[in-house]
Protein backbone atom coordinates (compact mmCIF):
# COMPACT_ATOMS: atom_id res chain seq x y z
CA UNK A 1 0.00 0.00 0.00
CA UNK A 2 0.69 3.72 -0.32
CA UNK A 3 2.95 5.54 1.88
CA UNK A 4 1.16 8.28 3.51
CA UNK A 5 3.62 10.37 4.58
CA UNK A 6 7.62 10.58 4.70
CA UNK A 7 8.67 11.55 8.16
CA UNK A 8 6.31 11.26 11.34
CA UNK A 9 7.10 12.96 14.63
CA UNK A 10 6.21 11.48 17.80
CA UNK A 11 6.38 13.84 20.80
CA UNK A 12 5.83 12.00 24.07
CA UNK A 13 7.15 8.24 23.17
CA UNK A 14 4.53 6.34 25.88
CA UNK A 15 1.82 3.45 25.37
CA UNK A 16 0.05 5.12 22.65
CA UNK A 17 2.95 7.15 20.91
CA UNK A 18 5.11 3.66 20.57
CA UNK A 19 2.37 2.10 19.67
CA UNK A 20 1.41 4.39 16.74
CA UNK A 21 5.21 4.15 16.01
CA UNK A 22 4.82 0.45 15.92
CA UNK A 23 1.49 0.11 13.80
CA UNK A 24 2.47 2.84 10.98
CA UNK A 25 5.85 0.75 10.38
CA UNK A 26 3.80 -2.16 10.41
CA UNK A 27 1.45 -0.91 7.63
CA UNK A 28 4.51 0.40 5.88
CA UNK A 29 2.40 3.39 5.70
CA UNK A 30 5.75 5.91 6.62
CA UNK A 31 8.78 6.22 6.05
CA UNK A 32 10.36 7.46 8.66
CA UNK A 33 9.47 7.93 12.64
CA UNK A 34 11.49 10.11 14.79
CA UNK A 35 10.55 10.76 18.52
CA UNK A 36 11.24 14.03 20.41
CA UNK A 37 11.20 13.34 24.54
CA UNK A 38 12.80 14.78 27.63
CA UNK A 39 15.50 11.69 28.59
CA UNK A 40 18.05 10.87 26.06
CA UNK A 41 18.24 7.54 27.81
CA UNK A 42 14.70 6.44 27.55
CA UNK A 43 14.93 7.59 23.71
CA UNK A 44 18.38 5.87 23.19
CA UNK A 45 16.42 2.78 24.22
CA UNK A 46 13.02 3.04 22.12
CA UNK A 47 16.00 3.50 19.13
CA UNK A 48 17.27 0.30 19.79
CA UNK A 49 14.09 -1.41 20.69
CA UNK A 50 13.48 -0.51 17.03
CA UNK A 51 10.46 1.37 18.09
CA UNK A 52 11.59 4.39 16.00
CA UNK A 53 14.11 5.23 13.75
CA UNK A 54 16.04 8.08 15.78
CA UNK A 55 15.58 10.27 18.42
CA UNK A 56 16.08 13.54 20.07
CA UNK A 57 15.56 15.94 22.81
CA UNK A 58 16.23 19.18 20.76
CA UNK A 59 12.45 19.46 19.10
CA UNK A 60 13.80 21.19 16.09
CA UNK A 61 15.97 18.11 15.24
CA UNK A 62 12.69 16.25 16.08
CA UNK A 63 10.37 18.03 13.73
CA UNK A 64 12.56 18.83 11.07
CA UNK A 65 11.39 18.18 7.57
CA UNK A 66 8.08 15.98 9.35
CA UNK A 67 5.30 15.66 7.53
CA UNK A 68 3.18 15.02 10.03
CA UNK A 69 3.37 15.54 14.31
CA UNK A 70 1.77 13.30 16.98
CA UNK A 71 1.23 14.95 20.36
CA UNK A 72 1.20 11.61 22.47
CA UNK A 73 2.61 13.63 26.03
CA UNK A 74 0.70 14.00 29.06
CA UNK A 75 -2.18 16.54 28.72
CA UNK A 76 -0.62 18.44 31.67
CA UNK A 77 2.56 19.47 29.27
CA UNK A 78 0.31 20.07 25.89
CA UNK A 79 1.33 23.72 26.75
CA UNK A 80 4.68 23.15 26.79
CA UNK A 81 4.94 21.39 24.05
CA UNK A 82 3.40 23.89 21.99
CA UNK A 83 5.86 26.13 23.20
CA UNK A 84 8.68 24.54 21.80
CA UNK A 85 7.26 22.94 18.69
CA UNK A 86 5.68 26.76 17.58
CA UNK A 87 9.25 28.18 16.56
CA UNK A 88 10.04 25.56 14.36
CA UNK A 89 6.87 23.84 13.18
CA UNK A 90 7.56 23.06 9.61
CA UNK A 91 5.10 25.05 7.53
CA UNK A 92 3.09 22.20 5.77
CA UNK A 93 2.79 19.82 8.54
CA UNK A 94 0.00 18.40 10.49
CA UNK A 95 -0.19 18.16 13.70
CA UNK A 96 -2.38 16.18 15.86
CA UNK A 97 -2.62 14.94 19.42
CA UNK A 98 -4.12 11.61 21.63
CA UNK A 99 -5.50 13.52 24.34
CA UNK A 100 -8.43 12.35 26.48
CA UNK A 101 -10.49 15.72 26.76
CA UNK A 102 -10.78 17.65 23.53
CA UNK A 103 -12.06 21.28 24.59
CA UNK A 104 -9.42 22.39 26.46
CA UNK A 105 -6.31 21.43 23.79
CA UNK A 106 -8.16 22.75 20.67
CA UNK A 107 -8.33 26.10 22.87
CA UNK A 108 -4.44 25.73 23.03
CA UNK A 109 -3.84 24.92 19.54
CA UNK A 110 -6.11 27.69 18.40
CA UNK A 111 -4.08 30.26 20.46
CA UNK A 112 -0.64 28.98 19.75
CA UNK A 113 -0.78 28.36 16.27
CA UNK A 114 -2.17 31.12 15.00
CA UNK A 115 -2.32 30.93 11.54
CA UNK A 116 -1.35 27.27 11.06
CA UNK A 117 -3.95 26.02 13.32
CA UNK A 118 -6.59 24.61 10.71
CA UNK A 119 -3.48 21.96 10.08
CA UNK A 120 -4.21 20.65 13.41
CA UNK A 121 -6.31 17.48 13.93
CA UNK A 122 -7.59 16.83 17.26
CA UNK A 123 -7.28 13.30 18.08
CA UNK A 124 -8.30 10.27 21.02
CA UNK A 125 -7.60 6.88 20.21
CA UNK A 126 -9.87 5.56 22.91
CA UNK A 127 -7.42 2.19 23.61
CA UNK A 128 -7.42 1.99 27.46
CA UNK A 129 -4.33 -0.21 28.36
CA UNK A 130 -3.14 -1.60 31.96
CA UNK A 131 0.21 -0.73 31.54
CA UNK A 132 1.59 2.69 30.46
CA UNK A 133 5.70 3.06 28.79
CA UNK A 134 6.77 2.71 25.26
CA UNK A 135 8.15 -0.99 26.89
CA UNK A 136 4.23 -1.83 26.42
CA UNK A 137 3.70 -0.71 23.30
CA UNK A 138 2.40 -3.00 20.54
CA UNK A 139 1.90 -2.52 16.15
CA UNK A 140 -1.86 -3.90 17.29
CA UNK A 141 -2.69 -1.92 20.21
CA UNK A 142 -5.35 0.06 17.60
CA UNK A 143 -7.02 -2.38 15.94
CA UNK A 144 -10.45 -2.49 15.30
CA UNK A 145 -10.51 0.49 18.43
CA UNK A 146 -12.59 3.85 17.88
CA UNK A 147 -10.10 6.65 17.69
CA UNK A 148 -12.37 9.95 17.67
CA UNK A 149 -11.78 12.57 15.71
CA UNK A 150 -12.77 16.23 16.48
CA UNK A 151 -11.98 18.60 13.90
CA UNK A 152 -13.11 22.15 14.11
CA UNK A 153 -14.57 24.44 11.65
CA UNK A 154 -11.77 25.69 11.02
CA UNK A 155 -9.77 21.92 10.38
CA UNK A 156 -8.29 21.36 6.84
CA UNK A 157 -10.16 18.75 5.05
CA UNK A 158 -6.94 17.06 3.81
CA UNK A 159 -5.04 17.53 6.96
CA UNK A 160 -8.31 15.35 8.88
CA UNK A 161 -8.47 12.89 5.73
CA UNK A 162 -4.07 12.12 6.29
CA UNK A 163 -4.76 11.36 10.25
CA UNK A 164 -7.88 9.31 9.42
CA UNK A 165 -5.80 7.76 6.79
CA UNK A 166 -2.93 6.90 9.15
CA UNK A 167 -5.55 5.31 11.72
CA UNK A 168 -7.15 3.29 9.52
CA UNK A 169 -3.71 1.96 8.07
CA UNK A 170 -3.23 0.76 11.76
CA UNK A 171 -6.20 -1.44 11.88
CA UNK A 172 -8.28 1.55 13.94
CA UNK A 173 -11.77 2.49 13.21
CA UNK A 174 -11.74 6.34 13.14
CA UNK A 175 -14.87 8.57 13.69
CA UNK A 176 -15.70 11.97 13.68
CA UNK A 177 -17.29 13.88 16.88
CA UNK A 178 -18.40 17.38 17.51
CA UNK A 179 -15.43 18.00 20.54
CA UNK A 180 -17.61 19.36 23.59
CA UNK A 181 -19.94 15.75 22.69
CA UNK A 182 -16.71 14.27 23.16
CA UNK A 183 -15.60 15.75 26.40
CA UNK A 184 -19.56 15.17 27.60
CA UNK A 185 -19.42 11.40 26.68
CA UNK A 186 -15.89 10.88 27.73
CA UNK A 187 -16.83 12.37 31.17
CA UNK A 188 -19.92 10.54 31.59
CA UNK A 189 -18.66 7.10 30.27
CA UNK A 190 -14.79 7.37 31.60
CA UNK A 191 -13.95 10.24 33.05
CA UNK A 192 -16.70 10.13 35.85
CA UNK A 193 -16.33 6.51 37.03
CA UNK A 194 -12.40 7.13 37.47
CA UNK A 195 -13.35 9.80 39.83
CA UNK A 196 -16.14 7.71 41.49
CA UNK A 197 -13.83 4.56 41.94
CA UNK A 198 -10.71 7.21 43.41
CA UNK A 199 -13.30 8.19 45.98
CA UNK A 200 -14.27 4.45 46.87
CA UNK A 201 -11.35 3.45 47.67
CA UNK A 202 -9.96 6.54 49.38
CA UNK A 203 -13.38 6.16 51.65
CA UNK A 204 -11.70 2.45 52.44
CA UNK A 205 -8.24 4.02 53.08
CA UNK A 206 -9.55 5.91 55.65
CA UNK A 207 -12.41 4.52 57.08
CA UNK A 208 -11.74 0.34 56.90
CA UNK A 209 -9.55 -1.28 59.00
CA UNK A 210 -7.79 -4.75 58.21
CA UNK A 211 -11.18 -6.32 58.54
CA UNK A 212 -12.73 -4.09 55.57
CA UNK A 213 -9.35 -4.32 53.31
CA UNK A 214 -10.15 -7.91 54.07
CA UNK A 215 -13.98 -8.08 52.81
CA UNK A 216 -12.78 -5.89 49.80
CA UNK A 217 -11.09 -8.94 48.45
CA UNK A 218 -14.12 -9.51 45.89
CA UNK A 219 -16.88 -7.30 44.48
CA UNK A 220 -14.96 -4.17 45.57
CA UNK A 221 -11.50 -5.00 43.97
CA UNK A 222 -13.48 -5.61 40.52
CA UNK A 223 -15.26 -2.43 40.11
CA UNK A 224 -12.49 -0.39 41.83
CA UNK A 225 -9.64 -1.87 38.90
CA UNK A 226 -9.41 1.40 37.53
CA UNK A 227 -8.35 3.35 40.78
CA UNK A 228 -5.19 1.63 39.75
CA UNK A 229 -4.64 4.03 37.60
CA UNK A 230 -1.74 6.54 36.89
CA UNK A 231 -2.68 9.79 39.60
CA UNK A 232 -0.65 12.08 37.18
CA UNK A 233 -2.81 11.10 34.38
CA UNK A 234 -5.91 11.30 35.97
CA UNK A 235 -5.75 14.80 37.42
CA UNK A 236 -4.16 15.86 33.51
CA UNK A 237 -7.72 14.69 32.08
CA UNK A 238 -10.08 15.84 35.02
CA UNK A 239 -8.29 19.48 34.88
CA UNK A 240 -8.55 19.67 31.23
CA UNK A 241 -12.14 18.56 31.25
CA UNK A 242 -12.95 20.48 34.12
CA UNK A 243 -16.75 21.88 32.69
CA UNK A 244 -18.18 18.40 31.79
CA UNK A 245 -16.81 17.50 34.87
CA UNK A 246 -18.02 19.36 37.42
CA UNK A 247 -21.55 19.40 35.69
CA UNK A 248 -21.47 15.77 36.05
CA UNK A 249 -20.36 15.21 39.58
CA UNK A 250 -23.18 18.33 40.32
CA UNK A 251 -25.70 15.82 39.03
CA UNK A 252 -24.25 12.47 39.92
CA UNK A 253 -24.13 14.01 43.56
CA UNK A 254 -27.96 15.20 43.52
CA UNK A 255 -28.50 11.78 42.53
CA UNK A 256 -27.10 10.33 44.77
CA UNK A 257 -28.37 12.66 47.63
CA UNK A 258 -31.41 12.07 46.24
CA UNK A 259 -30.67 7.51 46.75
CA UNK A 260 -29.68 8.47 50.40
CA UNK A 261 -32.64 10.73 51.35
CA UNK A 262 -35.07 7.65 49.79
CA UNK A 263 -33.19 5.36 52.05
CA UNK A 264 -33.05 7.36 54.89
CA UNK A 265 -37.31 8.24 53.94
CA UNK A 266 -37.52 4.22 53.32
CA UNK A 267 -39.02 5.82 49.96
CA UNK A 268 -38.88 2.20 47.94
CA UNK A 269 -40.70 3.55 44.99
CA UNK A 270 -37.82 5.99 44.62
CA UNK A 271 -35.10 3.51 45.04
CA UNK A 272 -37.03 1.09 42.81
CA UNK A 273 -37.21 3.33 40.11
CA UNK A 274 -33.69 4.61 39.88
CA UNK A 275 -32.42 0.95 40.00
CA UNK A 276 -34.87 -0.71 37.41
CA UNK A 277 -33.90 2.31 35.46
CA UNK A 278 -30.19 1.50 35.62
CA UNK A 279 -30.63 -2.23 35.41
CA UNK A 280 -32.54 -2.07 32.21
CA UNK A 281 -29.88 0.39 30.86
CA UNK A 282 -27.34 -1.93 32.30
CA UNK A 283 -28.58 -4.65 30.53
CA UNK A 284 -28.99 -3.40 27.15
CA UNK A 285 -25.49 -2.08 27.04
CA UNK A 286 -23.82 -4.81 24.53
CA UNK B 1 -18.70 -37.64 59.93
CA UNK B 2 -20.74 -37.02 62.30
CA UNK B 3 -24.45 -36.03 61.38
CA UNK B 4 -25.02 -32.75 63.43
CA UNK B 5 -28.70 -31.86 62.64
CA UNK B 6 -31.20 -34.62 62.28
CA UNK B 7 -34.39 -32.39 60.54
CA UNK B 8 -33.20 -29.06 58.66
CA UNK B 9 -35.78 -26.92 57.77
CA UNK B 10 -35.04 -24.32 55.09
CA UNK B 11 -37.48 -20.99 55.09
CA UNK B 12 -36.66 -19.36 51.39
CA UNK B 13 -35.76 -21.48 48.67
CA UNK B 14 -33.19 -19.29 46.50
CA UNK B 15 -29.84 -19.72 45.53
CA UNK B 16 -28.57 -19.10 49.05
CA UNK B 17 -30.99 -21.58 51.02
CA UNK B 18 -30.60 -24.13 47.87
CA UNK B 19 -26.73 -24.38 48.31
CA UNK B 20 -27.08 -24.60 51.84
CA UNK B 21 -29.12 -27.66 50.88
CA UNK B 22 -26.75 -29.48 48.73
CA UNK B 23 -23.68 -28.76 50.85
CA UNK B 24 -25.31 -30.18 53.95
CA UNK B 25 -26.82 -33.36 51.78
CA UNK B 26 -23.52 -34.09 50.26
CA UNK B 27 -21.72 -33.97 53.79
CA UNK B 28 -24.02 -36.46 55.17
CA UNK B 29 -24.18 -33.60 57.79
CA UNK B 30 -28.84 -33.93 58.67
CA UNK B 31 -30.70 -36.60 57.83
CA UNK B 32 -33.29 -34.61 56.35
CA UNK B 33 -34.28 -31.34 54.56
CA UNK B 34 -37.61 -29.74 54.54
CA UNK B 35 -37.77 -26.58 52.63
CA UNK B 36 -40.88 -23.91 53.49
CA UNK B 37 -42.28 -21.24 50.78
CA UNK B 38 -45.00 -19.44 49.45
CA UNK B 39 -45.31 -21.41 45.73
CA UNK B 40 -46.38 -24.91 45.78
CA UNK B 41 -45.16 -25.51 42.13
CA UNK B 42 -42.05 -23.94 42.92
CA UNK B 43 -41.65 -26.18 46.21
CA UNK B 44 -42.32 -29.11 44.22
CA UNK B 45 -39.74 -28.41 41.15
CA UNK B 46 -36.96 -28.27 44.25
CA UNK B 47 -38.48 -31.34 45.28
CA UNK B 48 -38.03 -33.12 42.21
CA UNK B 49 -34.76 -32.18 41.58
CA UNK B 50 -33.72 -33.50 44.88
CA UNK B 51 -32.61 -30.32 46.37
CA UNK B 52 -34.99 -30.88 49.50
CA UNK B 53 -36.48 -34.58 50.73
CA UNK B 54 -40.05 -32.78 50.96
CA UNK B 55 -41.59 -28.85 51.09
CA UNK B 56 -44.51 -27.24 52.42
CA UNK B 57 -46.22 -24.04 51.94
CA UNK B 58 -47.37 -24.68 55.83
CA UNK B 59 -44.98 -23.20 58.01
CA UNK B 60 -46.56 -25.64 60.95
CA UNK B 61 -45.56 -28.51 58.87
CA UNK B 62 -42.41 -27.55 57.20
CA UNK B 63 -40.81 -26.97 60.87
CA UNK B 64 -42.80 -29.90 62.63
CA UNK B 65 -39.37 -31.54 65.07
CA UNK B 66 -36.72 -29.20 62.96
CA UNK B 67 -33.36 -28.67 64.80
CA UNK B 68 -32.01 -26.13 63.04
CA UNK B 69 -34.76 -23.57 60.77
CA UNK B 70 -32.92 -21.92 58.29
CA UNK B 71 -34.31 -17.88 57.21
CA UNK B 72 -33.51 -17.41 53.59
CA UNK B 73 -36.15 -15.18 52.71
CA UNK B 74 -35.60 -11.87 51.35
CA UNK B 75 -34.53 -9.14 54.27
CA UNK B 76 -37.97 -7.36 53.26
CA UNK B 77 -39.67 -10.53 54.04
CA UNK B 78 -38.00 -11.06 57.35
CA UNK B 79 -40.88 -9.27 59.91
CA UNK B 80 -43.76 -11.34 58.08
CA UNK B 81 -41.79 -14.65 58.37
CA UNK B 82 -40.81 -14.02 62.42
CA UNK B 83 -44.72 -13.69 62.78
CA UNK B 84 -45.42 -16.98 61.28
CA UNK B 85 -43.14 -19.06 62.82
CA UNK B 86 -43.30 -17.89 66.37
CA UNK B 87 -46.19 -19.51 66.91
CA UNK B 88 -45.20 -22.94 65.67
CA UNK B 89 -41.47 -22.85 66.53
CA UNK B 90 -40.30 -25.98 68.00
CA UNK B 91 -38.26 -25.48 71.61
CA UNK B 92 -35.60 -26.60 71.10
CA UNK B 93 -34.65 -25.65 67.27
CA UNK B 94 -31.88 -23.43 66.77
CA UNK B 95 -32.90 -20.67 64.27
CA UNK B 96 -30.34 -19.04 61.90
CA UNK B 97 -30.86 -16.85 59.19
CA UNK B 98 -28.78 -15.20 55.92
CA UNK B 99 -29.33 -11.77 55.37
CA UNK B 100 -26.49 -9.21 54.20
CA UNK B 101 -27.15 -6.82 56.96
CA UNK B 102 -27.37 -7.73 60.47
CA UNK B 103 -28.64 -5.30 63.29
CA UNK B 104 -31.83 -4.72 62.04
CA UNK B 105 -32.88 -8.60 61.42
CA UNK B 106 -31.29 -9.25 65.04
CA UNK B 107 -33.65 -6.51 66.77
CA UNK B 108 -36.92 -8.18 64.54
CA UNK B 109 -35.35 -11.45 66.14
CA UNK B 110 -35.13 -9.81 69.60
CA UNK B 111 -38.44 -8.70 69.77
CA UNK B 112 -40.19 -11.56 67.68
CA UNK B 113 -38.31 -14.62 69.65
CA UNK B 114 -38.46 -13.35 73.08
CA UNK B 115 -37.40 -15.97 75.15
CA UNK B 116 -36.23 -18.20 72.68
CA UNK B 117 -33.90 -15.20 71.07
CA UNK B 118 -30.44 -17.19 72.29
CA UNK B 119 -31.03 -19.96 69.74
CA UNK B 120 -31.20 -17.20 66.99
CA UNK B 121 -27.66 -17.45 65.23
CA UNK B 122 -27.59 -14.03 62.86
CA UNK B 123 -25.58 -15.39 59.97
CA UNK B 124 -24.27 -13.69 56.64
CA UNK B 125 -21.99 -16.10 53.73
CA UNK B 126 -20.65 -13.98 51.84
CA UNK B 127 -20.74 -15.62 48.45
CA UNK B 128 -22.21 -13.30 45.93
CA UNK B 129 -23.43 -14.95 42.43
CA UNK B 130 -24.45 -13.84 39.38
CA UNK B 131 -27.75 -15.91 39.33
CA UNK B 132 -30.69 -16.49 41.39
CA UNK B 133 -33.32 -18.95 42.19
CA UNK B 134 -32.50 -22.78 43.42
CA UNK B 135 -32.22 -23.66 40.00
CA UNK B 136 -28.50 -22.47 39.89
CA UNK B 137 -28.21 -23.74 43.33
CA UNK B 138 -24.30 -25.46 44.10
CA UNK B 139 -23.32 -27.55 46.53
CA UNK B 140 -20.06 -26.22 46.59
CA UNK B 141 -21.48 -22.65 46.64
CA UNK B 142 -19.85 -21.81 49.70
CA UNK B 143 -16.36 -23.81 49.61
CA UNK B 144 -13.59 -21.21 51.04
CA UNK B 145 -15.87 -18.98 51.40
CA UNK B 146 -16.22 -16.47 54.38
CA UNK B 147 -19.18 -16.67 56.82
CA UNK B 148 -19.79 -14.11 59.29
CA UNK B 149 -22.03 -14.86 62.56
CA UNK B 150 -22.78 -11.99 64.39
CA UNK B 151 -23.66 -13.54 68.55
CA UNK B 152 -25.01 -10.97 70.30
CA UNK B 153 -24.22 -11.64 74.19
CA UNK B 154 -27.84 -13.67 75.03
CA UNK B 155 -26.43 -16.02 71.82
CA UNK B 156 -26.32 -18.85 73.08
CA UNK B 157 -22.68 -20.73 72.78
CA UNK B 158 -24.16 -24.11 71.96
CA UNK B 159 -26.49 -23.17 69.05
CA UNK B 160 -23.31 -20.94 67.31
CA UNK B 161 -21.06 -23.85 67.62
CA UNK B 162 -23.98 -25.45 65.80
CA UNK B 163 -24.24 -23.47 63.19
CA UNK B 164 -20.78 -22.89 62.91
CA UNK B 165 -19.77 -26.52 62.08
CA UNK B 166 -23.03 -26.59 59.69
CA UNK B 167 -21.31 -24.18 58.17
CA UNK B 168 -18.02 -25.83 58.31
CA UNK B 169 -19.47 -29.14 56.55
CA UNK B 170 -20.12 -27.15 53.40
CA UNK B 171 -16.46 -26.07 53.18
CA UNK B 172 -17.22 -22.64 54.33
CA UNK B 173 -15.14 -20.54 56.59
CA UNK B 174 -17.31 -18.67 59.69
CA UNK B 175 -15.19 -15.89 61.32
CA UNK B 176 -17.54 -14.37 64.15
CA UNK B 177 -17.93 -10.46 63.80
CA UNK B 178 -19.54 -7.77 65.88
CA UNK B 179 -23.13 -6.97 64.11
CA UNK B 180 -22.32 -3.55 63.80
CA UNK B 181 -18.78 -3.70 62.56
CA UNK B 182 -20.21 -6.38 59.98
CA UNK B 183 -23.07 -3.67 58.81
CA UNK B 184 -20.24 -1.15 58.23
CA UNK B 185 -17.54 -3.21 57.17
CA UNK B 186 -20.24 -5.13 54.66
CA UNK B 187 -21.96 -1.00 53.74
CA UNK B 188 -18.22 0.33 52.96
CA UNK B 189 -17.25 -2.98 50.79
CA UNK B 190 -20.61 -4.20 49.09
CA UNK B 191 -23.65 -2.08 49.89
CA UNK B 192 -22.08 1.46 49.03
CA UNK B 193 -20.27 0.25 45.76
CA UNK B 194 -23.71 -1.10 44.69
CA UNK B 195 -25.46 2.19 45.02
CA UNK B 196 -22.28 4.14 43.55
CA UNK B 197 -22.63 1.48 40.67
CA UNK B 198 -26.82 1.83 40.16
CA UNK B 199 -25.99 5.70 39.93
CA UNK B 200 -23.64 5.78 37.40
CA UNK B 201 -25.60 3.63 35.38
CA UNK B 202 -28.79 5.94 35.88
CA UNK B 203 -26.56 9.05 34.95
CA UNK B 204 -26.21 7.37 31.98
CA UNK B 205 -29.83 6.28 31.43
CA UNK B 206 -30.84 10.00 32.19
CA UNK B 207 -28.04 11.80 30.33
CA UNK B 208 -26.32 9.46 27.51
CA UNK B 209 -27.74 9.08 23.78
CA UNK B 210 -26.82 6.27 21.57
CA UNK B 211 -23.30 7.71 21.39
CA UNK B 212 -22.73 7.59 25.12
CA UNK B 213 -24.05 4.16 25.34
CA UNK B 214 -21.42 2.84 22.37
CA UNK B 215 -18.69 4.41 24.67
CA UNK B 216 -20.13 2.57 27.24
CA UNK B 217 -18.77 -0.69 26.50
CA UNK B 218 -15.38 -0.60 27.69
CA UNK B 219 -14.11 0.25 30.98
CA UNK B 220 -17.62 1.59 32.25
CA UNK B 221 -19.31 -1.65 31.30
CA UNK B 222 -17.14 -3.32 33.55
CA UNK B 223 -17.20 -0.93 36.96
CA UNK B 224 -20.88 -1.26 36.62
CA UNK B 225 -21.49 -5.07 35.75
CA UNK B 226 -22.85 -5.21 39.53
CA UNK B 227 -25.97 -2.50 38.47
CA UNK B 228 -27.45 -5.97 36.74
CA UNK B 229 -27.93 -6.99 40.76
CA UNK B 230 -31.88 -7.60 41.11
CA UNK B 231 -33.00 -3.93 42.81
CA UNK B 232 -35.59 -5.57 45.10
CA UNK B 233 -33.02 -7.70 47.01
CA UNK B 234 -30.78 -4.33 46.88
CA UNK B 235 -33.48 -2.16 48.24
CA UNK B 236 -34.05 -4.56 51.26
CA UNK B 237 -30.44 -4.59 51.52
CA UNK B 238 -30.17 -0.46 51.66
CA UNK B 239 -33.56 0.03 53.96
CA UNK B 240 -31.88 -2.53 56.37
CA UNK B 241 -28.91 -1.27 56.77
CA UNK B 242 -29.98 2.14 56.71
CA UNK B 243 -28.00 3.87 59.43
CA UNK B 244 -24.48 2.66 58.01
CA UNK B 245 -25.57 3.48 54.49
CA UNK B 246 -26.64 7.19 54.90
CA UNK B 247 -23.56 7.94 57.50
CA UNK B 248 -21.70 6.52 54.32
CA UNK B 249 -23.29 8.13 51.60
CA UNK B 250 -22.83 11.23 53.83
CA UNK B 251 -19.20 10.65 54.28
CA UNK B 252 -19.10 9.40 49.90
CA UNK B 253 -20.77 12.36 48.48
CA UNK B 254 -19.03 15.09 50.90
CA UNK B 255 -15.34 13.65 49.15
CA UNK B 256 -16.88 13.80 46.02
CA UNK B 257 -17.78 17.49 46.69
CA UNK B 258 -14.39 18.43 47.64
CA UNK B 259 -12.89 16.52 44.69
CA UNK B 260 -15.32 18.23 42.38
CA UNK B 261 -14.52 21.66 44.10
CA UNK B 262 -10.94 20.50 43.39
CA UNK B 263 -11.13 20.02 39.77
CA UNK B 264 -12.71 23.17 39.35
CA UNK B 265 -10.66 25.33 41.55
CA UNK B 266 -7.45 23.34 39.55
CA UNK B 267 -5.98 22.49 43.11
CA UNK B 268 -3.49 19.53 41.87
CA UNK B 269 -2.57 18.90 45.29
CA UNK B 270 -5.75 17.94 46.52
CA UNK B 271 -6.09 15.70 43.82
CA UNK B 272 -3.04 14.07 43.74
CA UNK B 273 -3.59 13.46 47.54
CA UNK B 274 -6.95 11.67 47.41
CA UNK B 275 -5.79 9.22 44.13
CA UNK B 276 -2.44 8.53 45.17
CA UNK B 277 -3.80 7.41 48.57
CA UNK B 278 -6.41 5.39 46.40
CA UNK B 279 -4.21 4.01 44.38
CA UNK B 280 -1.63 2.63 47.20
CA UNK B 281 -4.57 0.99 49.13
CA UNK B 282 -6.17 -0.54 45.90
CA UNK B 283 -2.50 -1.88 44.86
CA UNK B 284 -2.33 -3.58 48.34
CA UNK B 285 -5.66 -5.39 47.79
CA UNK B 286 -4.87 -9.13 47.89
Amino acid sequence: MAILANRVAILGLGLIGGSWALGLKRAGAVSEIVAWGRDQTRLDKAVEMGIVDSASTDMAVAVAAADVIVIATPLGTMASVFDQLVPVLPGDAVVTDVGSAKMHVIELARLRLGKKFPRFVPGHPVAGAEHSGFEAASEGLFEKRRVVLTPVSETDAAALQLIEALWQRCGASPVRMDAQRHDDVLALTSHLPHAVAYLLVDLLAQQGGDDAREFAAGGFYDITRIASSSPEMWRDIFIDNKDSMVRLLDQYISGLNDFKQAISDGDNDHLMQVMQRAKSTRDGLI
